[in-house]
C-alpha cells in the first residue's frame, strides 16, 4: 500500500482551495484596518526576530499551513532529526549536524553510542591547534611562525568557512599572531595561483578539506600548493635541514572524513583532523571544516557560534509550531512556492558582513531540497526548492530590483539586517558617523520591502503619474532582524536556515541530506576528460558534445 | 488606434501552437538521427563560437522565432540603435554605449554632432592619466607616487570594471609602475573600512565614480574616504606644505556625467572625467567609468577590448538575423521564457577568472528587461526578463548543480568557456600541468551540459537505478567558446550580451535602458531614514514597518 502523496492530503486541498481566493488578494489589502498585523506575525528566539506580516497570508492561511504540517508529522520528524534517526534514508544514516552544537555536558546517544565527548574531543583537537598558531609556535619548514592559511576545498568545505569568517572579521581576538585566512576554490587553479604569487611559502599553510577526500578540484590545487611548496622551500636555496617530510608535516594540516585517504596523501597523522560520515558538507562548518573560522576568530568565538546555532536547535525542538521560526519560515515558503506559484527567492542582507549569505544559502537550499524524487520512490507533482540567489541589499538595489519592483516575475524575498551596529565604536565622532551609515542601511532595507509590498501606495499621490513610474508591488517577503551580529546570532541564523530546509523537505516528503544529482556530472566528466587527452574515443559522444571536442582540438592545434 | 501587441502576432501565435508540441520532446530525441546538428546550430563571430543545438528546439522553431523577430521589426530597431536614434523613449535620448567603442577614424553624427572626437578626446584623457600612473609620476600629498587606487562606486559603475579587471589580470602591462585596484560598493562602509585599514593614505587615490555624482551609497563612502586621507594626510605628523586642497587635487579623480556636482564636491577640474548623459549606467565601462581598467590593464589592452566589443558591433549590425549571435542567443531566451514556461536562467563560466561575470549579467540583464510596460504604455500580458543568476560553473556544481539536475524546475543555462589556456605558459612541465587543469575543467563544462541534455541516457545502462539515482535530463542550455580569454574576446562576449538584451527588449517592447523601477526605492528610502532618526512622524507608515523601526529604537536605546 502507498501513502497518499501530500498534495492528497485534507490540508493541502484546503490551501489550494483557499489560495484560489489569495491570489486575487492584494498584500496591501492585507494591512488595512489590521492594526497589529506586525506584531501578531512577528516572532522571536535566539537574538532573531522574524517578521512575517509582509506574506500573502492571513490567519486562515497560516492555521492551514499548520494544519500541513501536522499533516506530514513535521513534529515527528523535528525529534527524529535531533535524536539521531536515519533521517537521510537513501544514504541510511542519521544527520547529525545539530550533535556538533551540543554543549558539553549534553549527551545524545545514538545507535549506543554517545556522540557528545567525540565531538568534544574533536574540538579540543582543533583548539590545540588554533592555540599553537595563535601563540605563533606553529612554525614551516624553515622555523618561521606561519601567517597566512589558505583552505583549499570547494561546496561546503569552502563556502561555510567562507562565509563565517567574513561575516565575523570584527571578532579577531587581541593580543595574539594574527592569522590570514584565504579560500582557494575553484578547479581550474585561477584563485590559488594568486595567493601563491603573493604568499611566501615559508610562512603559508594549506588546509586540505573535503569530506571524501577525492574532490578533484581540492586535490587538484593541492598538488599545486604542494609542488610550489616543494619547489620554494626545497631548491637550491634550502635552508640546512629542509626535507620533503618536514615540508609535509609543518604546511598541511588535512579535514575529512576518510582519515585512509588522508594518510595516503601524506598529511601527518597529528594533523589530521577527522568528521564523521553522518555530517553533510553543506553541514558541515560547525566542526572540523570551521577550522578556518576558529583560526580567525579564536575558539572562544567558535564556541558562541555554536551555542547560538544550538539555542536555535532548542526552540526548533521545543516551540511550538505555530511560535516556531524556521517552520515558520518554511511554511511561507511552501505557501509561496507551491500554491501562489512564486519559483524564485531572492536572499538581501543589509550588512556588508554578510556578503557571501546569499551564496551559502544557495548550496544549503538548492542542494538540499533540489529533489523531486519523495522517500518511497515517487516522482513528486508538485514543485519543491525554488531558484534562490541574492546580493548585498544595497548593491542589489543597483542591479536587480527593477525586476522585482516592474518586472513580471513574482519573487519571494528575505530582508536580513542586525538591529544596532558600530554602538561600540570608541571615538564619539566615528561613532555618530558610522551609526548613521548603519541607520541609512536600515532605512533602505525597510523602504524596499515597504515598497515591494504596497506598490504606487507607498507614496501619496501627487498627480497621475505615467504608467512606466507605477510598481505594482504585492512581492512578499520576510523580515529578519538580528539583536546585533556577533557569533551567537550567526550560529542561530544559519540553524534556522538548516531548520528550515529541512521542514520543507518534510513537507515535501524528499530527502534534504543526500545529493545524488552531482554523482553522473563527476562520471561524465571523467569520461569526457579522458577523450578530450585522446585516451578514450569520440565516437559514442552525441552530436553537440563532438562538436565541442572537435573545437577546442582544432584551437590547440591551432596555438602550436 | 493602438497597435497590436506581440503575442497578437501571427509568429507568435504559430510559436504558441508550435510549442505545445515541442513541450512534449525531449531534448534528446532532438539529436537522436540528426548527425550534423552542432554544426546545424553553431555560429561564429568576433572571436566566438556559440553553440544553440542543446536548446529545445528544431529548425522549424528557428525559423518561426525569426519570423518573430522580423514582425517585431528587429533589423530596424538594430539600426536605429547604433545610427544613435533616441531608443530610449521614457527618457527621450539616445543609447549610444557602441559610439564609444568606434575606431577613431569613423564617424557617427548624432543629432547633428559627431561623437567620435569627442568619444577619442575622453580616450587621451584617460590615456594621459594612465601614462602618470604607470610611469610612477601621479603622486600624492607628501610626494610618493600612488601605488592603491580605490574605485568607489556601486551599480554599473562597480561592477563591470570590477567584473573586466579581474577576468583580465593576466594582462598587466610588463615594465610599468604597479598600480593594484580595489573596489568598494557597500553601502555600510563594510568593504571600505577593510581597505582603509591596511592602505596608506600618502600612496592611495580614490575615483569617485557616480553618473549623477548623487549616489548616497557611493558618496557616503567618499565622505569616509576624506575624512580619512585628510586625518591621517593633515595630522600632527603632516609633511611640510601638505594642505586641504593638495589632498583633493592629488587623492580623487571624478568620474560623472555631472561636471557641476564633481565641482562641488571638491574635484579638481584636470581630475574630473565627463562621460555623456547617452550612456546608460550599466552599459558605461567602455568609456570613463573603465578607468581602473585601463589602470590595470594599460591603454593599448583596453583599445583591444574595445575592438572587440566593436567587433560584435559590426557583426550585429551587417549579419543576417539566421547568422547573427546576438539575435539567436535572444531568440533562444524568447522561446524559453514564452514558449516553455522556463523562468530562470542560469550563467556559468568554466574560467576562473570570469568569477563577476555572472553579477555583472544580473545587471546587465535584469536591470534593463525587468519590465512590463510597453512603449505605448500597455502593461505587457507575457513574461519579460527571467530571473538570472550563476556561479562559476566548477563550484556551482557543487552547490546548486543539484537542483538543475534533480530538482522539479526548468532552468535554462549558459556555458561560457575559453577553448585555449596556458599555452603560453613558459616552463614545459608547469604548461602541461596547467593545460591539464583546464582541460579537467573544460571536461566538466561539457559533461554537464551533457547530463543536463541527455539525463540517463548520457550513460550506459548498468542494469535498473533506483530512482533518486536518475536523471530527467531536457534541461536547455547554450554553450559558448572563447578562442581565447583575451581582452578583444572578452569585449566581444559582453557586447554580444549587451546587444541580446536588446533584441529580447525590442520583441517584448519594452525599453531596457530606463530604470524607473528603482526611484520610488530612493525615495521612501529617505524617508524612512528621516523617521528613523526621529526627524518625521511614524503615524503614516504601514503596521509591519513601523513595528520594525520600533523594534530598532528599542534596541538602540538597550544598547545605550
Amino acid at each position: 500500500m502507498t501513502h497518499p502523496t501530500i498534495d492528497q492530503h485534507d490540508a493541502w486541498q484546503a490551501l489550494a482551495t483557499h489560495a484560489r481566493e489569495m491570489r486575487t488578494t492584494h498584500l496591501s489589502e492585507l494591512f488595512t484596518g489590521a492594526p497589529g498585523r506586525h506584531a501578531a506575525l512577528t516572532r522571536r528566539a535566539a537574538g532573531l526576530t522574524l517578521d512575517l506580516s509582509k506574506q500573502r497570508w492571513r490567519d486562515e492561511t497560516l492555521e492551514r499551513l499548520l494544519d500541513l504540517a501536522r499533516e506530514a508529522e513535521v513534529p515527528g520528524a523535528i525529534r527524529a532529526l535531533l535524536a539521531g534517526e536515519r533521517v537521510n534514508r537513501s544514504e541510511d544514516r542519521p544527520a547529525l549536524h545539530t550533535a556538533l552544537r551540543l554543549p558539553p555536558e549534553a549527551s545524545l546517544v545514538v545507535e549506543g553510542e554517545d556522540l557528545v565527548p567525540s565531538v568534544h574531543a574533536t574540538l579540543e583537537r582543533m583548539a590545540t591547534m588554533v592555540e599553537r598558531f595563535h601563540a605563533g609556535q606553529w612554525r614551516g619548514a624553515t622555523g618561521r611562525a606561519i601567517r597566512d592559511v589558505v583552505n583549499l576545498g570547494v561546496g561546503g568545505s569552502d563556502l561555510g568557512p567562507l562565509m563565517v569568517t567574513h561575516a565575523l572579521a570584527d571578532y579577531r581576538p587581541e593580543g595574539v599572531h594574527t592569522i590570514d585566512v584565504h579560500f582557494a576554490s575553484t578547479m581550474d587553479g585561477s584563485q590559488l595561483a594568486d595567493y601563491l604569487a603573493r604568499l611566501n611559502p615559508e610562512t603559508t599553510l594549506f588546509v586540505l578539506s573535503s569530506k571524501s577526500f577525492t574532490t578533484i578540484d581540492t586535490l587538484s590545487n593541492a598538488r599545486t600548493a604542494r609542488d610550489w611548496l616543494m619547489a620554494r622551500l626545497m631548491g637550491e636555496n634550502r635552508e640546512e635541514g629542509v626535507d620533503a617530510d618536514l615540508v609535509m608535516r609543518q604546511h598541511f594540516i588535512g579535514v575529512s572524513a576518510s582519515p585512509e585517504k588522508m594518510n595516503e596523501w601524506g598529511i601527518a597523522e597529528e594533523h589530521q583532523l577527522a568528521f564523521w560520515e553522518w555530517v553533510g558538507g553543506r553541514y558541515s562548518l560547525w566542526g572540523a571544516i570551521g577550522l578556518p573560522i576558529a583560526l580567525v576568530v579564536g575558539m572562544d568565538h567558535f564556541r558562541e557560534l555554536l551555542a547560538g546555532a544550538h539555542a536555535m536547535d532548542r526552540h526548533f525542538s521545543e516551540a511550538p509550531l505555530a511560535d516556531n521560526l524556521p517552520v515558520l519560515l518554511a511554511l511561507a515558503g511552501v505557501w509561496n512556492v507551491n500554491f501562489l506559484d512564486i519559483r524564485a527567492h531572492s536572499i538581501l542582507p543589509y550588512d556588508g558582513r554578510l556578503e557571501f549569505f546569499a551564496a551559502y544559502l544557495e548550496q544549503l537550499e538548492m542542494e538540499s531540497n533540489g529533489k523531486s524524487v519523495t522517500h518511497d520512490g515517487g516522482e513528486v507533482g508538485y514543485s519543491t526548492c525554488p531558484v534562490l540567489w541574492g546580493q548585498l541589499g544595497p548593491n542589489a538595489q543597483h542591479a536587480f530590483y527593477q525586476l522585482l519592483h516592474q518586472g513580471t516575475q513574482a519573487v519571494e524575498c528575505d530582508f536580513i539586517a542586525p538591529k544596532v551596529r558600530y554602538d561600540d565604536v570608541e571615538d564619539p565622532a566615528t561613532r555618530d558617523h558610522l551609526m548613521g551609515q548603519h541607520r541609512l542601511t536600515l532605512a533602505n532595507c525597510f523602504a524596499q520591502s515597504r515598497v515591494l509590498m504596497l506598490g504606487d501606495e507607498a507614496i501619496e499621490e501627487d498627480g497621475p503619474r505615467p504608467v512606466h513610474k507605477r510598481y505594482r508591488g504585492n512581492q512578499p517577503s520576510s523580515t529578519l532582524l538580528l539583536d546585533r551580529l556577533t557569533p551567537a546570532t550567526l550560529g542561530a541564523l544559519i540553524a534556522l536556515y538548516e531548520h528550515k530546509v529541512f521542514v520543507q523537505a518534510t513537507i515535501w516528503d524528499i530527502n534534504p541530506f543526500d545529493q545524488w544529482g552531482v554523482e553522473l556530472g563527476k562520471k561524465i566528466a571523467g569520461e569526457t576528460q579522458r577523450i578530450l587527452e585522446h585516451q578514450a574515443d569520440i565516437a559514442d559522444m552525441d552530436d553537440s558534445t563532438r562538436g565541442l571536442i572537435e573545437a577546442v582540438w582544432a584551437a590547440e592545434r591551432g596555438a602550436r
